[in-house]
Parts: structure tokens; C-alpha cells; sequence
């Protein structure tokens, strides 16, 4: 079973549904010594099954695919057909329809048969815990299991069900909330808090995600405990990624984040721009039916360019990316990882002498 | 002047006012190696003198006083007395009366003074920048200024102002958030983040502050840029700490935090209780006349153990507090960050050898 400790740099790439994923990055992060991932929310199993052949048509290296749990139950109707009709001047101004808000599970069952076929070195959850039978299964055919958790007792319950990992999230990160449920509307705790909580907890290996935009970050999550960190928007502006260019030309620049549900129905950090501004307030929780509802809004704000009508996921040290090749962010990464912790290493021993 | 380098052990102790930092506390810290601190905030010149007198009684280290910068200009009325009356019924019910609401600068210039007058090692400041001549006259006594952020833009004007280094308050810190202004309702960054973005802006040391519980935090934000860590809830349960009991109960259990105006009128950290829950998202912007208001609701809820109607102040990583000597905290903080290192520091050379 894949082992992250093995890893020659400590750093898995955040499967980034939605776009800014590509088979490319997986490779380039994959050759450079850390764990590349596809990200098969959104996406038909078939298109999953491409990633994945062309990922292994270019790199003998382990590599990760990540699926999105259902939710088990679809959204209260009164606050989503309310949220409905105040998207309907949105789609108005962009001159599209709201897409049908309707509750699927994004394929779930034949994307586990995929995965029991393709036998990945690891499969990631986010969004729940899948059941006990789907691990063993994935564990029959030599695939570790990891889950998202965001707090201890959401550990407590992955560990129980099997995992081989846990990606503890912390409420800096990017993207979605990945635990289990869409009930805490702060967001959670940060990384550090997170991962001395759940490192008490459990004793399985800890991937830390949130704000690990450089060497020097990546240093202070392996300190607290985690066994590799995973970084998502440090590597969207990588020439591999697929982030739209709009997204681009902000991520870089000092535009706070916050979270939200008015994308998609479920709680994620972006930028702050005037869609979010204007129907974060007002957004139910309702995933993935307002996904589904603003989808044809997004997709024509992305092809205007228009940055204020789409969603522009990013972690709060967003600022912090680097338009480089993906291959040297990570190795970058690592070495600053090495050199920060020689650094204080060096101070802290002549301070105690 | 200070430098926060030379510490045997690379430990602020927070000053937390309203009853957890006491002498006892700040002496504990410095004779164990860290840097003890007075809060000034809310207490009489008189008082704080007789605590400056009384830490220097007992120890020949140097320690700090942290003063709160004033509001500048009074609540905006109508909410303020909106929310008032909203509190009426919760001073009724403890059988108190509202306190005056009323605007004033916590005796600011009378504590410059005594400042000036006694010449201790560090002055911190909260809520704002004081002016250039105020930084320059503690200077001229020998006296260094450290100021708190909360954002890069923040420290450019500290820096700018002459400050000797910089508390980098992360969102998940206890209590009130130390930024210049109390317009963030998100609270701004968590402290690996922030970090890493002042870091970029500034060349100042920088004291971490937010979710260090322990050792392995320590080291984290050490590797994150800071010179030292600023502990405030790891102490709380400490021998010497002035903690209310009701508080002492809930620190180490699994309670939420969640940032709140409700008892003071500025967004602070605390464990989530009734009165929190109830006023959290009517409070508005309105300090120190709403902390004045609610003095009497919270003396009275103490007095009797009520701990679901006083402000219950505390970081992210509360539950891992442990009720220890102080002197033990810092010294098994200080020993576990070394450890940290050296695991972290031995994986990474063999990983990447």
C-alpha cells in the first residue's frame, strides 16, 4: 500500500475539480518527486478513465485519483427554489438559463468500479466517509485509501472505516470544505490547530492542507505532525494547471478570500468578487443542486473573462503563487522546506547551549 | 533594545486581560526562559504600576506591557443602542443593571506616562499603531515597541511607524482580534498564511500568535518565519493564570470557538455559550462602549459560575491546555519544538538522500 512517508518530496498535489486539474500537472508533480492527483468530481467516468490512461502513459510514478462523496440527501426545497429565483437575474445579465438544479450523486457507483479496475496507488475521498465495503475493496486491489476530515471527530470515524491517510483541510485552504458535512458555517479550524487536534486523535498518517504556498509552510506542517502537505493553490498558476486565465491575473494579486456557498451550494473559500459579495448572504446549503443551477452562469462569465461572475477558488496565501513550471514549485517547495528547518534547527540549538 | 532572538526559550507569553494574566504568571514565564506580560488593558495606571513593581520584585528578567491603542472615534449610535436593548434581558435576568456605554481611551495617555517612567523591555501594542513621537519617546528609554497585525498591509505601517517587531495575530488566536480596525466580521487569516505574507512585506521579527499549543506548534510557526511564539490560551490553565473556574472546566473539553462582537463590541474569539449564540449576529461594531455595557451582565455571570453568560476568550487549539505549573508549559513547549525539528529534520535527510 502506498506510503507517503516514502515520498521523495512531502508534497501531494490538491485534486482540483473544476478545471484547474490536468493530467499534465499529475505528470509534472509526479516526476518531481510528489504525488500527482487527478480530480474526478464533475467529470463522466470515462473521461476519468482517459486521466488516468494518460497519466500512466507518462510516468512510472504513483499517483492519486480523488472522488466526491454524495450527499446523502437532497437540499431543502422552500431555501433552494428562494435562491433559484435570486440567481435568475444573474443568468439574465449573462444572457443563459439556469441550469436544473438537480441532486445526483456526480456517478459515484461507476467511478468506484473504475477505480476497483484501475487499481491507483491511492483513491482520495472528500465530502464523507465512504463505507467499509468500498474500502476493503479499494484495499483488495492495492489502492490506500484516503479521507478528507476537518476536525477530530471526523478522524475518529475515517479511522474507524479503515483509511490509510487522512487529508486534514484546514479553513485556510481553497475549494471546498471536504468534510463529511456542510453544517459550520465559520469554516472550521486553521491548519495548525487541526493538526494537533486530530494528531491526538488518531494515529494514522496526516496529509495537512491550508495555506502551504512555500517551503517555509511546507516546514511548519511537517513540525506539526503532518507527513506530507498538500498544495492546491500554490500550484494554479503552474504552466500544467488548467485555471482559467481570469483567475490568473487575480491569483497573485492582494484580493481577500472568504467562504461561501453561493457557487455551488456548499461551503468554499474564493476570492472575494461581486457574484459572491452579492449571494453569500443568501446562499442555502444545497449541493450539488445549485452547482448544477449556476453552472451555465459560470461557464459564460469563464468564457467572457468576467472574474466577478464566477467562482475563483483559492487558500488565503493565494498571493503567495508562482507562475513557474510545476516541476520547479514543488522541488522549490522542498528545498525551502529543508532549508527552514536547518535555519531554526541551527538557532534553536545555539540558543539552548 | 530587546531582541526576542536572545530568549533561552522562544516563548511571549499573551497578555490576556480581564483576569488570566497576572504577576505571578509573567514571572513564571520569564524565570522559565520566556518572555512574561502584563496586560494593561482595562485596569488603572495605578494597578499596572503596582504589577510592573511587583514582577520586578521577583525576577531579574526582562518582561513586557501590552497597552490597547483607543478607538478613535465613538460607536455609531443607532445600532449601538439597538443592541442595548437587546441586552436588557439578560441583565434582568442575572439581577443587574446595564453598565454605562460609554466611549473613553483606557486611561491612555496617563499609562504613556508610566511607560516613559518605567523603561520596561517591551511595550506592545493592541488595536492600532501608536503615533511616531509615542514610539519614539519608548525608545528613547530603552523601551521596544512591538505592534499587532493582522494583515500585510498592517505591518507595512507598523514598520513604517518604527515598530521593533510585530505580533502576527492568525484568525485563530483567542480573544480580541489585536488589527488596527474592526471591520473584518471573517477575521482575517490564519496565522500560517499571515505569516508567510508579512513575511514577504516586511523584514521585522515577527511573533507568531494563534493555535500554539505546543511544542510541535512551536516549531511549525518557528519554520514559518516567526523568531518566537506567542502563547496565550496554553496558559490559561496554568497554576498562575487568573482564569475564572467556570472557564478552567470548558477549556480542555471539545467546545467550538467562534468570533464574536457580543460582549465587548469587537470581534473576538471565544468559546461558543448561550449569550454568544444569542447576540452574536445582532452585536455591532461598538468598543469599548458595548464591553462597558455588559461589564456587570459578566462580573455577575462569574461571580456565580454561569458560564454561559460571560466571555469564555480562546484560541482554536484550546483543548489541548493542560493544568501545569507555567514554568513546566514553556520548558515542555520549548524541549518539544527541538524534538519536532530533529524528527522532521532527520525524515527529510533520509527522504531525500
Amino acid at each position: 500500500m502506498f506510503d507517503p512517508a516514502r515520498l521523495r518530496e512531502p508534497i501531494v498535489q490538491a485534486p482540483m475539480a473544476g478545471g484547474p486539474s490536468t493530467p499534465a500537472l499529475a505528470i509534472a508533480v509526479c516526476e518531481a518527486g510528489g504525488l500527482g492527483f487527478l480530480a474526478a468530481g464533475y467529470k463522466s467516468p470515462k473521461a476519468v478513465r482517459e486521466e488516468i490512461t494518460a497519466v500512466r502513459s507518462a510516468t512510472d510514478q504513483a499517483f492519486g485519483v480523488n472522488l466526491f462523496v454524495p450527499t446523502p440527501v437532497p437540499a431543502e426545497p422552500g431555501s433552494l427554489s428562494s435562491y433559484l429565483r435570486e440567481l435568475g437575474a444573474d443568468a439574465a445579465r449573462l444572457g443563459v438559463e439556469l441550469g436544473e438544479a438537480r441532486h445526483e450523486d456526480d456517478a459515484w457507483q461507476d467511478k468506484l468500479e473504475l477505480l476497483y479496475e484501475q487499481r491507483v496507488a491511492v483513491a482520495s475521498f472528500t465530502f464523507g466517509c465512504p463505507g467499509v465495503e468500498v474500502i476493503a475493496r479499494l484495499h483488495a486491489v492495492g489502492t490506500a485509501v484516503w479521507i478528507t476530515v476537518t476536525d477530530a471527530a471526523e478522524a475518529l470515524v475515517a479511522q474507524a472505516a479503515g483509511a490509510d491517510a487522512l487529508v486534514v483541510q484546514g479553513s485556510e485552504a481553497g475549494g471546498h470544505r471536504g468534510g463529511f458535512s456542510d453544517d459550520d458555517d465559520a469554516g472550521g479550524s486553521a491548519v495548525l490547530a487541526l493538526l494537533r487536534l486530530v494528531r491526538r486523535a488518531v494515529k494514522l498518517p496526516l496529509i495537512a492542507a491550508g495555506a502551504i504556498a512555500d517551503g517555509a509552510a511546507l516546514a511548519a506542517v511537517l513540525c506539526a505532525g503532518a507527513t506530507a502537505g498538500q498544495v492546491g493553490t500554490a500550484l494554479m498558476l503552474a504552466s500544467e494547471a488548467g485555471t482559467n486565465e481570469a483567475q490568473r491575473a487575480l491569483l497573485s494579486q492582494p484580493v481577500p478570500t472568504c467562504l461561501t456557498r453561493a457557487f455551488t451550494g456548499r461551503l468554499a473559500r474564493g476570492l472575494v468578487n461581486r457574484f459572491l459579495l452579492e449571494h453569500t448572504a443568501t446562499a442555502p446549503s444545497a449541493y450539488p443542486e445549485i452547482h448544477h443551477a449556476t453552472s451555465p452562469i459560470r461557464a459564460e462569465a469563464r468564457r467572457r473573462g468576467d472574474a466577478d461572475a464566477f467562482n475563483l477558488w483559492a487558500g488565503e496565501a493565494h498571493e503567495l503563487a508562482e507562475a513557474r513550471a510545476a516541476a520547479e514549485i514543488i522541488l522549490t517547495m522542498g528545498a525551502g522546506a529543508r532549508q527552514a528547518l536547518a535555519e531554526v534547527s541551527a538557532r534553536l540549538s545555539s540558543a539552548s547551549a
